[in-house]
């Protein structure tokens, strides 16, 4: 049963602007408006067109709220599937408020956060894995987060998931009749057919699954852990990397300030550099349990970027080193160790070669933040660990831990099908396996859904959306 | 010359939303738009109908930046009386940044503080006190400054100056006609209509002129400078007064925070309380100088509130009572004296009789803030310092500082044409005087103004409006 009350809520970002949308959605949401809003035409809003655009004012009674314009959506043809009405009027909070209050004076209810994506997901305007890229993409601050949620909610990744689950359908409904006809030993579903597309589908989910390091990285930035002691240049570095990209940043920083120390973005995706307290030889006990935490940062970070002064004893350098090869996960993570201040340094070349410790894969870089010498180099090296390149290819990336977890599920089953063949067990084990692989990739769309999933996804959302 | 160019401008407010709106307005304001939107239907918008919306994705060459609803307004019925077009995309900065750039790219250029509707001003969609009443609109955090805005820009105000400058043209017509005729001794002026029309112009300009101190009040918050020690009970008592209110404050608060301790919005008037250190007879000598500051906030405050313990010896409530009767304006500032933690006090009547130092028309309550005893009446008493009826008799009511000087100087010319009728002085002098007032009156509504005035009203306005 879907709700069909009249919801209401501003959509556009709180605070004052020039402009503020309240969006009003649902089977009243005409009649609604033409019992607080007198066009300058004088004609009712439920007498208009759709798609059609109405200036006019808001009263409360007799009270003028505000000259605004009103545009009127009309069912099935709105964002939710419903009669919407959205009004735009002057952007102080308190005309927003006044505006709200009036609407739901006269029938309509506030809506719950993501209700009018959640409306358009129940009333087939989209499915579930499009609805949830709707909030990815409000949320989304780089070109790459921006690009993966876009593709997403355009229904790139559905369609990849309808039509394997929609072949993989033909194919349940052909063995299901064979199991009719039980006793009598008809196939139905061609087994040769069926174990190449149960190959296909192996092969895409594989790639799907894999592709989700990527699509993480992406929506929330790649973990950098900073290793590198207080006076090593580490802000002087962030700076140099930030360049032009500040304003960007800044814009950002307030969502994600209380975890991350700074997000930047390079070359259109976010990296969130996490900074650690260094891995100073020490025997102050309290400063020990601060090198344990880097030591935690630096587990849970994609790249580890060792910083250190290129200008300090090639011993303590190799030290450093050591220690930090000791602490990480080589298969999981990549090392980037930055000898700074080389512009104090007289041969880069010599130190190299007396460096110990550095495995291959590991990037050795001499740089200076406050020259800005190798970082645009540094960039190009951090960039490097996410591979843009499946980005640009147009190859749908998954990003979201829920579908993750599903298309890891439709992949367990799938292999299970796959033996199933191979050893040729009974034909209702089969067709036991291939109903659960199309029940997880179902649950991906939305075909398959319930209160509670619902719940858990669209509760994130903001209001108004 | 007006400038023709294409503007385009984020109208919503900054930050994440669900929905952000980019407005672009200027004679390729429909061109731009063809050449970054695809709509669904295929159509261009240049062949659309004003007033329609339609479904589309906005493209920065074969990038898609997203899926938007653009809306078509066409010269002279849009906001800035040219073409205009309003694009509502997905309210991420990443987005609404990346469909300026491609606006940019295609021609348009960033519109200005206030362009927009500067635009509408100098295209004669609305005067220029209607198009300062739209950012006082915006502006506008309590249902008074609302109203007397809102007021304002539907023309309330204008409507009332051009009526008198017209009626007035008039007259200098006349007399500009009986200069020409210089030697023939005519009158086409009838003198004991202009002199009708002089009292009532000095009458409605003096109701102007005097509406402006109440105007400027819920415009700007009427301050109340709250003097107490520390202990005394402050922050209770703006809590006791806060109440339900306490959401929509926090709203404001953040625009306000480095100059006013804390707005409150009581009955629909902002106040602004004012805090400051006490006036505790001290011999420290920094203490001292913060009892001067306090004195100086006590003299820019309309409403000064004396909160004192009532549990004090009365000589110390005397003393605080004279200190502040030495240093406030009984003409044009109240004081409300505050007797607090009545709760803990045996006999206020008793204690009522021995203070000493009161005028009449102080006012003297007993309160306690903890327990919220006489609170609502005591906003009741701060509500009486502005007289609301007169707003709610629907006059105008003067709020900008630039109104009210034009219309002291339109005061002071009327004044002289009254005069000059009285000593019946020659007729040239009377019309420089009428010009005068004519001239004052008309740089209200901008019917005289000049790039500098424009340019100063509108640099104060947002982005986008």
């Amino acid at each position: 049963m879907i709700d069909q009350s009249t919801i209401c809520a501003i959509s556009t970002a709180p605070g004052n602007g020039a402009i503020a949308i309240v969006r009003l959605s649902g089977t009243d949401a005409l009649t609604i408006c033409d019992k607080v809003f007198i066009a300058a035409s004088s004609k009712k809003i439920s007498e208009q067109k759709a798609n059609t655009v109405h200036f006019g004012t808001i009263k409360d009674s007799d009270d003028i709220i505000d000259e605004v314009l009103v545009t009127i959506f009309k069912a099935p043809h709105s964002y939710t599937g419903e009669n919407s009405i959205e009004i735009a009027c002057h952007g102080a909070p308190f005309i927003q408020y006044r505006i709200l209050q009036v609407l739901l004076k006269n029938g309509a209810r506030s809506a719950n956060p993501g209700e009018y994506t959640q409306r358009a997901f129940l009333n087939g305007k989209m499915d579930l894995s499009q609805a949830e890229a709707v909030a990815d993409l409000i949320a989304s601050s780089s070109a790459a987060a921006h690009k993966v949620a876009l593709q997403q909610m355009r229904g790139g990744f559905s369609d990849e998931i309808a039509n394997l689950r929609g072949r993989l359908l033909h194919f349940i409904s052909m063995i299901e009749l064979e199991l009719d006809f039980g006793e009598e030993d008809v196939e139905f579903a061609d087994r040769t057919q069926l174990q190449a597309l149960v190959n296909e589908i192996k092969t895409i989910i594989n790639k799907l699954v894999n592709s989700f390091e990527l699509g993480n990285a992406i929506k929330n930035g790649v973990p950098v852990a900073i290793v590198g002691n207080t006076n090593v240049g580490k802000s002087t570095l962030l700076n140099a990397l930030l360049k032009e990209d500040r304003a960007i940043v800044s814009e950002i920083e307030g969502t994600t300030r209380d975890v991350i120390e700074d997000t930047i973005n390079l070359g259109g995706v976010m990296f969130r550099f996490i900074d650690t307290a260094g891995i100073r030889t020490t025997l102050d006990k309290i400063e020990n349990m601060g090198i344990e935490r880097t030591f935690q940062k630096m587990r849970q970070a994609q790249i580890v970027m060792l910083l250190i002064d290129a200008n300090r004893s090639v011993d303590i350098l190799n030290e450093s080193i050591a220690k930090v090869n000791d602490n990480i996960d080589r298969d999981q993570q990549k090392l980037i160790v930055c000898m700074n201040k080389v512009d104090l340094c007289d041969d880069t070349k010599a130190l190299a070669k007396q460096l110990v410790g550095l495995n291959e894969g590991d990037k050795l870089m001499f740089i200076s933040a406050k020259e800005q010498t190798n970082t645009d180099e540094l960039a190009t090296e951090l960039l490097k660990v996410v591979n843009m390149d499946t980005l640009n290819e147009q190859d749908v990336i998954v990003t979201n831990a829920r579908h993750f977890e599903a298309l890891n599920s439709a992949l367990g089953s799938i292999v299970r099908v796959n033996d199933g063949l191979t050893n040729q067990i009974p034909t209702d084990f089969l067709a036991q396996d291939i109903r659960e692989c199309l029940h997880f990739l179902g649950e991906i769309t939305g075909d398959i859904s319930s209160d509670e999933i619902l719940g858990n996804i669209f509760k994130s959302f903001c209001i108004g959306k």
